[in-house]
């Protein structure tokens, strides 16, 4: 009687963190067959870049495809230009890891990828609450992106333009901990660290909300740290 | 009294082509310093970014940064993916030369690039008159982006986003070699053709309406073709 569904399709910009690898998790648990994009944009080590693969492997994703671009060419943040230091014990403002225009750069080449692919749903793990201050984390930045993303592409023109999904975007970290944890989030992958050595250091902002999270949601962090 | 006036400063997306030398010839005759961005997105053939360093070398550009973006990994357009043919002799519709969301991720290149260097205009040659029926090339999309610079950015939450201006959008290719010619274009230094042949082909979408607008205008294009 008309045969199987069609397996549903997503493309998921992975960076290998904490946040998109929920969401891996997420949509393996909903069925979804993952078509993967990793952006190696000259961070400072590729623990991300394998903490991806990883993430990827274990999901048994349809596609991973890691793109190179090279940021450092263009500077400016304290993940890309090595002459910057990544700050330790919290930070106010927009902080010096900020990476110009980095979202705008990745869900545009999503968006390239998704339109190839015939996939109009475009999952992030951008998060605007226990986040760092990132202008391009906002909800106003996301609705913007996808004005652009029906105006900018053939899909678009034909109605079926492409859109990107933010599902943990209003979420707590703690809570997005325990959301990932309930549907097998395979944490001992991922990677926040901002530095690139054998632990992660604990003191950047980024092990912070990490930590944070687990702690609050009650949980222990599975990866080590040399500080905690 | 106060030194001299600071100059004014542009970023530009210089592909090499017809429309892009055209506008840095136009920001040179107004006294600009010129910031080139080219993206080397795994094209056919590395004449286009031959054209773009002889036209930046040309009019002594304060930097010329190329970015490689690897497109190819995305395909999906007879400019990326070897295994499509360019066509010859016009096309109708969005042809199979568009590229996915080129533009998006272009312009979010060069967005990231006008913060790092407090520049916030970022010129373009796109046109949506005598074009090839992209929809990333329309003044719609153009405003989108705009909105999404606005929000995307630490310059855009301080107050000073950067604005993307297409002087050429609203002009028929004839009118813009007139305009060219007349602030010094050196046009025998850009590249149109989508091929990467000796000469340029005179039979793809991209010659042809270059051969038009040279023809409409009533002057001698300047670089050899195979056909005319």
């Amino acid at each position: 009687m008309g045969g199987e569904a069609e397996m549903k399709e997503a493309v998921l910009l992975l960076s290998g963190g904490l946040d998109s690898t929920t969401v891996a998790a997420i949509l393996n648990s909903q069925g979804y067959s993952i078509r993967a994009l990793t952006v190696d944009y000259g961070q400072r080590h590729i623990r991300e870049i394998e903490a991806a693969k990883s993430v990827a492997s274990h999901f048994k994703v349809k596609e991973h495809v890691v793109m190179h671009v090279d940021f450092s060419l263009i500077g400016g943040s304290a993940l890309t230009d090595m002459s910057l230091s990544v700050p330790e014990g919290g930070t106010s403002g927009i902080p010096v890891t900020y990476v110009p225009a980095r979202n705008a750069v990745f869900l545009s080449l999503a968006l390239a990828f998704s339109e190839t692919r015939q996939c109009n749903e475009i999952y992030t793990g951008i998060n605007a609450i226990d986040y760092s201050g990132y202008p391009d984390c906002r909800p106003e930045f996301l609705e913007a992106f996808n004005r652009l993303a029906r105006l900018a592409t053939r899909a678009g023109v034909e109605g079926k333009p492409a859109r990107v999904i933010a599902p943990l975007i209003n979420m707590r970290k703690a809570d997005i901990i325990r959301a990932g944890i309930a549907v097998g989030a395979p944490y001992g992958l991922s990677w926040s660290c901002y530095n690139g050595r054998e632990k992660a250091c604990g003191l950047c902002d980024s092990c912070l909300l990490r930590l944070k999270g687990f702690m609050e949601a009650g949980l222990e962090d599975p990866i080590d740290y040399e500080n905690k």
